[in-house]
């Protein structure tokens, strides 16, 4: 379709930049033209970052965050209190959370969510791992901090039973009104569940 | 600012990608963050893709446009008119060119525009490169397709003026409104120039 007809490289190129996740046709041709314009240096330079990114960014072993260290500097932090871990489904949303500033607990990357409709079943997931943790560790609460979706409630549902035996806390993030959200613009669901979690003044 | 303390690695590859045109920061650490959870063997093959497509395509020594070959497919191609020349910015818009599927010239890629704010001289462009086909190729037309902003302008008026001594007609692309444009949402210099520009019918 369109005109590459001797820049197989380049073609091949900006296939590899639309496989990204939310990058278009255009987005991905863009970006391609740009590393071509660039010194070969520069380019080779991106190339080698990604390249170490992948090989020596692993994940930690006991809460599987990302790491280029043997454990990942949150469970390293001896100022950090192990009693409590929060549960998400992402690295970056252990960066989301820290942003914060005001979190010292532990955490515990699931790698997803539970969805049937995906195919993710709970041990493809941390699962198993984090209900272990629980068992053996001397944890005091579980704050599950996973996305506000439908997968998300399963899967924090699903945890939430599987940890009753235990004498840990399980909580959750709560759900209700953005901060600065307009009433006029929130959708139905976040309005009823702001409604159904009213709280006293 | 951000919370990636023992992952220089990954704080390295979110620079890179932010230093791409129109990636903010956030869709930078997506990106990251995206090529850390697929396999070893698909973030190699990203960067092997940017480092062959860097060093094995190169500038076309007539044209200037991009090619893998010794030169590009538009010059290679012996049923194109050798007679017209179109002269664009930049490569990409020598793909957005013949996209059109109509134009069945050759091409020049000037590798910029004229811009006495950001510092760019003519000779800093390929318009010496342009000036000496015109003289030594056998040119009717020079058909003038750069961007309709004030750099284009300025550099359409001065190839114009640098080529008044051959006997090449020197056009430009018509200016005007877009089709499917609505008029109420177009901007007042485009309906202006429209205006100015109006056919008869």
């Amino acid at each position: 379709m369109y005109y590459h007809k001797d820049l197989s490289l380049l073609t091949e190129l900006i296939e590899r930049f639309e496989s990204l996740p939310s990058i278009g046709h255009r987005s991905a041709e863009r970006l391609a033209y740009h590393l071509l314009s660039v010194p070969k240096e520069e380019a080779q330079a991106f190339a080698d970052s990604i390249v170490k990114a992948s090989r020596e960014i692993h994940r930690c072993p006991r809460c599987f965050n990302l790491t280029q260290q043997e454990i990942c500097c949150v469970c390293a932090d001896k100022s950090r209190d192990p009693k409590i871990i929060c549960v998400v489904e992402a690295p970056k949303d252990v960066a989301a959370m820290e942003r914060v500033r005001q979190y010292n607990g532990l955490y515990h990357v699931l790698g997803g969510c539970i969805s049937p409709v995906k195919g993710v079943s709970p041990d493809q997931l941390h699962i198993p791992e984090l209900a272990r943790r629980v068992a053996e560790e001397d944890v005091e609460e579980v704050i599950l901090a996973l996305n506000n979706s439908v997968e998300g409630e399963v899967t924090t549902s699903f945890i939430n039973k599987l940890l009753l035996p235990y004498a840990a806390r399980v909580t959750r993030l709560a759900s209700g009104l953005p901060v600065g959200a307009l009433l006029e613009r929130s959708d139905e669901m976040t309005i009823l569940r702001a409604l159904e979690r009213r709280e006293e003044l």
